[in-house]
């Protein structure tokens, strides 16, 4: 190991935790009047969150939280029907903006809306995914294992990128905790050591490799002593549209609703401390190995 | 855990490992005759050898297995140098074939020519790979993020893919092994429990992604009791061109010649068995965490 901490040190490129230094010190420049602003209850931001785990998020964070406010965001708001529902009962305290992770001006335009809104974030949660899509994200094609690791890996390290200058900022104020947290939805498929059945390979790769990129940047932050940790979770087998396809032979009763993994994941999410900084645990609090 | 072995076996498409069903057909009928010769000493593929590393395996097979066959692969042949002038000392116990990993049909036309020449194959190295290349893969950029894992972590398993019937039929025979071996060259760096540093996002998650690919391919041949194993090697900090940008602080006696690397890895290689399949070994034998 000695020796690759060496070759790091010496790889000019990377001596800049994210290649971020100069977008930050724009942002920072920008932000310096509106960051002074406190939020009570602080900012959220969900991404991924036209249905399934991702509105859920949404909805218990507005309704658990009464002053915070929530920043939604989905490919095509105008058709989030989830979303314009949540609009309708919590008004301003939600913002939804369009974003598709895999064309990355949406997720710049996304943290220039908040910047200038809030000035800063509290808490990032990426909770898109995707698993199979009928004659389109095949097991073991070339186009599905590159389209998976677009959306499930490169997608929420692109989000984290643009998104840090406001999570450095934020940190915990106006919230229970001391830290920013960016919670990354996993699966426990992604796990290398507990893969003992195969398949689903271009889901699987994707999400070892979401898991290692966000040590990664966990790691970057702690040396950089920023006010963040990223943490890595896994839901449970949820009932969504993700694992409808394959849910006909869950046991009964392990099929979670997705108002019961929200509340455990969040519960992680707000008890999250800086220990717990590039982790990567399951709905129960249990870790998860790599 | 149950709940996704449920989850999987659901999964229609899964069911043929790799998605191979039916390129296995179609490969064994052709090859029936072919495979009935026996390769004294096998045939072993090394694919990416037209320098470093790769380059070296090719030497030392040819070398120290008097009577084996190998084929060496590289993007462009014409200019392969080290392997022209090994073709000179090894005549036809060498065969140079162009395989570019990320353009399939390449690795296709590879497979038809090893199946119509020798019917079978022992020994898959995968020795590419890439880390650094100026003014195109830079750390934490979109494009940079997918070329690296286009080229070291779907190309291994595409070349495995298509090398696989051929694998099958080939398995021990001829060699000193009950088994046909597959070895990814890996790195340290990508190891999630391992990773204390940071950095190098595009190549580390690309590494991680090659290792949950190898391990997934490892369970399914494992289940189809199919007479191969996978493994994945770290090589050492090496001197060859992927390391040169990195070398000025490595500690003097710590950066490996490639003749030495080779010989250790070779080393693991001859002597695996069954029970390695899916393990992730360093140049000394020890096992890296995932
Ligand atoms: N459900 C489970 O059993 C389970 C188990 C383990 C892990 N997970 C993980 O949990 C997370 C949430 O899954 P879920 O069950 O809620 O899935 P889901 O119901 O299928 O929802 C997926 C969400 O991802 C969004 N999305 C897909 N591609 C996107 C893109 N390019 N840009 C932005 N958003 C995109 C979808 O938006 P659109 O509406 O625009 O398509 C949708 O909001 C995923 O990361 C998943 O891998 C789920
Ligand atoms: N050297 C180290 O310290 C070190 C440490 C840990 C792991 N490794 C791993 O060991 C393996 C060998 O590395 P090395 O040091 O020998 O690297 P190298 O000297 O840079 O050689 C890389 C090889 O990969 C080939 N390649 C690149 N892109 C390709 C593509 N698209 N299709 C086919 N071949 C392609 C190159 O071919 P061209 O000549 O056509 O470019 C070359 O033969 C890599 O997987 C590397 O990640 C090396």
């Amino acid at each position: 190991m000695k020796l690759l901490v060496v070759n790091q040190r010496a790889f000019p490129v990377m001596a800049s935790p994210l290649g971020l230094r100069f977008i930050a010190r724009k942002a920072c420049l920008r932000c310096y009047s509106s960051s002074a602003l406190k939020w009570e209850g602080g900012v959220s931001m969900v991404q991924g969150a036209s249905r399934g785990i991702g509105l859920e998020f949404v909805k218990q964070l507005l309704e658990k939280n009464e002053k915070g406010h929530v920043v939604a965001t989905c490919r095509n708001p105008d058709v989030a029907s989830g979303l314009l529902h949540l609009k309708n009962r919590f008004a301003e305290r939600l913002s939804i903006l369009p974003l598709d992770l895999t064309i990355e001006s949406t997720i710049e335009a996304s943290a220039k809306s908040i910047r200038e809104r809030f000035g800063s974030l509290n808490l990032l949660i990426n909770a898109s995914g995707i698993l199979s899509i009928p004659d389109v994200l095949q097991p073991v094609e070339k186009s599905s294992l590159l389209l998976a690791y677009e959306v499930n890996a490169v997608g929420p390290i692109m989000e984290i990128k643009h998104m840090w200058p406001l999570l450095k900022i934020g940190g915990g104020s106006g919230t229970e905790r001391d830290v920013a947290v960016v919670a990354n939805l996993s699966a426990r498929v992604g796990s290398i050591g507990d893969n003992h059945l195969g398949g689903w390979h271009s889901y699987r790769s994707s999400k070892t490799a979401l898991n290692q990129l966000t040590k990664t940047v966990s790691v970057e932050f702690a040396r950089r002593k920023d006010p963040i940790i990223c943490i890595l979770l896994h839901p449970g087998t949820v009932d969504t549209d993700l694992s409808r396809p394959f849910q006909r032979n869950v046991p009964e009763g392990k099929l979670f609703t997705k108002e019961f993994s929200v509340q455990k994941l969040l519960g992680i999410i707000n008890n999250a401390k800086k220990h717990d900084n590039g982790k990567f645990f399951a709905w129960d609090g249990q870790e998860i190995p790599w």
